[in-house]
């Protein structure tokens, strides 16, 4: 680990897993490449502790279920990402995020016990964890500060310039609910703020499909937007 | 790392930590062990990639200034914890954190490159740090839940609820400032909800302290409360 982490910054651990499967043929033949259609469940609390999962492509979104039965979004991980901590650690809590795909997603998934092997012949998968967990960290964090600081169509215009970003396009695939959701409020609130949005011309609306038309009269109103 | 993470609960990495110098002289002559009085300072974000610290005892504050000026509290690191990630990895952001002493803390501090050496030597460094960042992001998601779903009276309560477990003690030692930033909220604001629950009989307030009287009370209040 010595050599790798004096030279190591975060944008090349990614690099370097994605290259496991070609520098080590028992990992090759220890993971599993799975796909997942959008809105499929990666990883529920209750299977957490199974699987170490790899993010190879695609994008994906993690969920909270409170015990009143709320939701709320509190990150997004790219491709690169390792997620599946329950795996290689017992935290001593149980586990509360689901794992939802965005978008079409691959990944790779080792079992426990493979993960345990693996993670102790290529620290580099210890790395990626440390900074998908510090990645998680910093999105609830800024979460965090937006719903303390800003005011809820603030926080709606970030968090649709956010989703245009992750998405890479004017149109993002989101629904109200899934919105109030992240946002933590009523799907009432935020089907009245599109309202507002659309009256202003900022989008267009459609079935779980929001258009983005004025990016830059909603980036003044959103103020500071962290990832 | 393999028979260590085969048995390996989160409990146990502290203990483990804990042990280093007595199995490794070269970490027990690299590690400096330094204390620090409550309120000081340890880590700004332009120290925070200098050193990789270890809290021995004492506990810690993590504070996040934002660009208005204004600070929140995300989270709070008992002894065990390992901190300053920064110092191993690059995460391609400023660190944003502040750490600060609740009360007197004893740290051993180990330069970045040493660091490096140590986390290739010793795996548990880098679960301890995992572990750590594991529980900050728990505490902050339960924040952000907080925030999100629970009025501002049964936020104090529970907050006021935590740092009296936290100090183990019914007076906890906390300016109306340093709550409103936890909080997210004015110093006037929690002044006012203060002066309520003096009225009810529920704490009785000195010079940056609060003694909870009425716990019970509070609890109900507050419901759910997470770490």
């Amino acid at each position: 680990m010595n050599e790798l982490l004096k030279s190591l910054n975060g944008e090349q651990i990614p690099e370097l897993i994605a290259q496991l499967p070609q520098d080590d043929p028992a990992f090759e033949r220890a993971i599993e490449v799975v796909r997942f259609a959008p809105d499929d469940c990666l990883i529920s609390p209750d299977t957490a502790d199974r699987y170490l999962y790899i993010l190879v492509s695609g994008r994906v979104r993690l969920v909270v279920f409170n015990k009143e039965g709320r939701s709320y979004v509190t990150s997004y991980l790219d491709p690169g990402s390792v997620f599946g901590e329950d795996a290689l650690i017992d935290f001593g809590e149980k586990p509360r995020s689901h794992v939802h795909a965005l978008e079409p997603c691959t990944v790779w998934r080792l079992p426990t016990e493979q993960a345990h092997r693996f993670a102790d012949k290529h620290p580099v998968l210890a790395l990626g964890m440390l900074l998908t967990l510090g990645n998680r960290l910093a999105q609830v964090e800024n979460r965090l500060e937006e719903v303390a600081y800003k005011r809820l169509p603030e926080r709606l215009a970030g968090e649709l310039l956010r989703l245009r970003r992750y998405y890479n396009n004017d149109q993002v695939r989101v629904s109200h609910q899934a919105l109030a959701d992240t946002l933590g409020t009523y799907r009432e609130t935020i089907s009245a703020l599109l309202r507002d949005f659309k009256r202003d011309q900022w989008v267009e609306l459609g079935y779980r499909r929001i258009t983005i038309k004025d990016p830059e009269a909603m980036a003044q109103l959103a103020g500071n937007i962290h990832d």
